[in-house]
């Protein structure tokens, strides 16, 4: 395999494709870091991988308050960058900077029923979680076709998820058989789920999920003090008044991070006996979280303190990627055309 | 005005827009020309006339059958040519041809909700008279998104409509309102129906509406055999079995065209008071019909073989027209972008 390599040149390497994405709708924390980007940045160096800045998806549930994705798009490169995400490696690009991403999501729409989209597990919890009462925007509805658009345009065959969202990936390949079928040809490739090993970081108040807007979560541009506040703030086990009572491991959210983000895993579970023993106080579990935490977070935070501070080369890095995409995009929204019979000009 | 008009340059005097099109699912018949081509020719002399070859709408009901669509586009185009619209006055252009219009119907869809969209008389009729069954296609729900792209994207503010196609104005003219709310400016223009005065064409077999699938209309391409054969066919008055017998005029699908056609008036109600009292057997009525609409087909399909038997010249006539309106739509498109604050390079 060394020598095949040796011998070939770096063109006719044919890698995979990845693709991931972020809906640009607040700043990334440090759930999306343990959860999705540190993976990112190892998966850059095996697959050619795309990362998509999905500010359309961010409107399906904010048109009427775009400046919360517009104001984030920038963010979240920062963010990328930050995180050791290399735009020489990885193709960063802006979902609305790619034309063929809305012709090719208007060609498979008519390839999906309504009741289909309606019957979507992903879409049917997120439209129960979100307060949209009877007015779920169409653009909600439909963005699974929409995400199938954005994977089949760039050929990604690999998608890192969470275990709910499979059924995207499910929906994403039912478009690609009924595509070929009517094409009679392989036009698009199916795609197959990169199952994240991490379960979703909880949110600091053990309450609900890791969310940007509503404040319970640690972001990777959090300062040492707002890292320092929020740890303070974290759930533990509401029973465990005294430093020499027992207390309760599962559920305590300093030891979920504790086990997520410190690097001895055999002092953390040296340190959890303590506690279920009694005689370990928060304070101390705390302290010792916070350390780990805010050496973690801080070069994170002063990378992006110099990014952000260049936003013209963040627009540059994001204009050089879709147009990169675009080209990719394009070359398969002709071969869907085609499909269609769609081609005549 | 008159003064005002000839010391004013061609090029200052803004002439309001219409817009019109047809699904690309068949070639053009009588129907289309009664009800709509006849006042296209009409509306290119007094307005900036754009005409959309809807072949992606025509998908919304034939993902399936995308033949139905390909086929037809040049048919159109042909018959646009043959009845008297003339290029060099109204463009006409292909809908998949300008991506503006796709993304238009992207960022649109975060203002309707799926609910509107199911409550649109136009569409629930619709969905009732085809037999998609449990399986109505994401893309026909959502089709009046995709209109209302059609209409704003080219700055249309007057269009030719049936009365049953009235929820599709008001539907444009919400997205208009909403978009507009949210920039804070006029970015979209409202428009108005130009309702049409004739009523819809009965099929030759007075049951159903007039289609091109069915074989039940007239094309504007049909032969002196077929047209001699639809009339033969034709309903009048089952009860009206003797030459002498008085005759109903009403749902006599031979009267509804012979006032559609017919120039003489005047004569067409007396030929109806005669058959009123008796004594006009259907094969007089039947052979006055005919010779009618021999007159009216034979130079349009004889315009119309011409065309159509030099397809590069309809593909540069629609390409054309289509880069004009890329121009326009993309325009229009900045500006919604503009308004989502989605400009960033």
């Amino acid at each position: 395999m060394k020598n095949h390599t040796q011998t070939t040149t770096h063109q006719s390497v044919k890698k995979e494709k990845v693709l991931t994405g972020d809906r640009a709708t607040g700043q990334l924390h440090l759930g999306h870091f343990i959860g999705s980007l540190q993976q990112r940045v190892e998966l850059q160096h095996q697959y050619e991988q795309t990362i998509l800045v999905a500010d359309l998806q961010g409107l399906t549930d904010n048109g009427h308050n775009p400046h919360k994705v517009s104001s984030n798009i920038l963010n979240v490169v920062a963010d990328y960058l930050a995180v050791g995400i290399d735009p020489l490696k990885t193709t960063i690009c802006l979902q609305s900077a790619i034309p063929a991403l809305s012709e090719l999501t208007m060609y498979y729409s008519n390839l999906v029923s309504v009741a289909r989209l309606q019957r979507n597990p992903t879409v049917k919890n997120e439209i129960a979680n979100k307060s949209f009462g009877s007015s779920i925007p169409t653009g909600f509805l439909t963005y699974p076709i929409s995400q199938a658009a954005d994977i089949t345009a760039f050929k990604a065959t690999l998608i890192p998820v969470g275990d709910d969202q499979l059924p995207m990936i499910e929906q994403t390949n039912e478009i690609v058989r009924k595509l070929n079928h009517i094409a009679q040809e392989e036009v698009l490739v199916e795609c197959r789920p990169l199952l994240s090993k991490m379960p979703r970081l909880p949110s600091v108040d053990g309450k609900s999920k890791m969310s940007k807007s509503m404040g319970n979560c640690i972001l990777l541009s959090s300062s040492v003090k707002d890292i320092s506040k929020a740890v303070k703030a974290m759930y533990t086990d509401p029973t465990h008044l005294r430093v020499e009572d027992s207390g309760q491991v599962e559920g305590n959210v300093v030891f979920t991070y504790l086990d997520a983000f410190h690097s001895d895993a055999a002092y953390i579970n040296e340190l959890k006996s303590q506690y279920q023993q009694g005689g370990l106080g928060d304070g101390t579990t705390k302290k010792i979280l916070e350390e780990c935490l805010q050496e973690i977070v801080r070069p994170i935070r002063e990378r992006r303190e110099m990014y952000i501070s260049d936003k013209s080369q963040l627009i540059d890095i994001l204009k050089q990627g879709s147009q990169k995409s675009q080209e990719e995009s394009n070359q398969v929204l002709h071969n869907v055309k085609k499909a269609f019979g769609l081609t005549l000009f």
